[in-house]
């Protein structure tokens, strides 16, 4: 989603930003910047990727379709505190108030499947970002089959809700845990990414950015596949080789 | 900060992102993603980016030196709330629970300097990323004079972070707000970057990146000069085009 703005006596697209406030039966859990539409599957796949749902659950707009508003019914799989969760558009440690909270927990990987190199380094071609060709702004997220299939791809400025979207969706179609699948993200790799990816059960993560310490160990410490700096024929793989064939 | 890690059989750098836990008078307030170093400018630049401060405060590690918590000597401007406040690598939103909160108080902007364009597209170029350099991983934040000199550069696996160290820095150094300054990121430009240096009093705000849409709005309504995808001999501008001399 884009908006036209001036910019040097032009027109220039941008990507679009806006607030979305996060409700569980009607009383605001979180707030998000991120790029409208598909919220539904963002609120899902965010409150999936924090332990609070582990299946789908109804979720539409406030009655005020123009107040950014998506409200999902509850019950949660458990009370997320006197406190209340925020997350943001590249966040995922947000709504955790002290570090022993920060790692959710995230089960060991299942074994899942062995793909080639050369197949992983080129997913980012795959992605097809119409909107970040004309912005420049947005990030994305794919979901594909061991074989190279992009079945689902989703744009936000928020490279964690793009994530939180495609989980979202994936929850909705009954895929999840993707054990046979490989995640592709737009960008660099950071902790809250690998967390999202291991609770949504993914044994391969690649991405086109690089990675941190801590994403490297936590995906070292679940037994995913790791990988950064995919740029269409070569990638770097920091932690989970076996599922990795040819040189 | 980097650190070394395995991949493909060799040895790598990656940046260092580990939690950092930001207390005040000894009470968690939040948890950030950040690339240890300048932990108390995070701190003191987070806090004044949320109006909790308006001037340095003291702040140090804990007894524990290896805990990743900076504690901060109150009082607060402002009671934080029964709520407590998280933020993230890349986030400014984070600790507002409506969407009424999203957009703290932030004045308007005195007139300024007036820079070239030249001079703007090539600010990047003197951002001086040494670990980016070697881990592709880091974003920057830098300080300019009016001139084009770089006075304070940070860096960060998160973007917001790198800016909240350098307003950090400049509060305790007496140089805020920041009337007759440059910011200059290495990414894009969201709503909540804008508003950190909006606080900061930051006329000239300008990116490698793209804009988001509400980052454009909001820079506009304050009167900021927005400027986006500087790469060396040109620049986009999208607001306050009375502070740009030359074509």
């Amino acid at each position: 989603m884009t908006a036209v703005v001036q910019r040097d006596g032009t027109r220039d697209e941008v990507a679009v930003e806006e607030p979305l406030e996060i409700r569980v039966d009607g009383a605001a859990l979180t707030v998000t910047m991120r790029t409208p539409g598909h919220d539904e599957e963002l609120a899902l796949g965010f409150l999936y990727g924090e332990g609070l749902i582990d299946g789908p659950r109804a979720a539409g707009p406030s009655d005020d379709l123009a107040a950014n508003v998506v409200d999902v019914k509850g019950p949660l799989l458990r009370d997320p505190g006197a406190r209340r969760f925020y997350t943001t558009s590249s966040c995922g440690v947000c709504g955790k108030g002290s570090l022993e909270e920060v790692a959710v927990h995230a089960p060991m990987l299942a074994a899942g499947p062995r793909v080639a190199r050369a197949l992983l380094a080129a997913l980012p071609d795959r992605l097809r970002q119409p909107a970040f060709g004309r912005t420049g702004g947005m990030h994305a997220t794919g979901l594909f089959s061991a074989r190279g299939e992009a079945l689902l791809v989703r744009e936000d400025v928020g490279r964690h809700n793009a994530m939180d979207k495609v989980i979202g969706r994936a929850l909705l179609d009954g895929r999840l845990p993707l054990g046979g699948h490989i995640l592709c993200v737009s960008g660099r790799l950071s902790f809250e990414l690998v967390q999202k990816a291991a609770l949504a059960g993914a044994p391969i993560l690649v991405g086109v950015g690089a990675p941190t310490s801590l994403a490297v160990a936590l995906a070292a410490d679940r037994g995913m596949t790791l990988a950064g700096f995919a740029r269409g024929t070569s990638v770097n793989v920091y932690s989970g080789p076996e599922r990795i064939a040819g040189s």
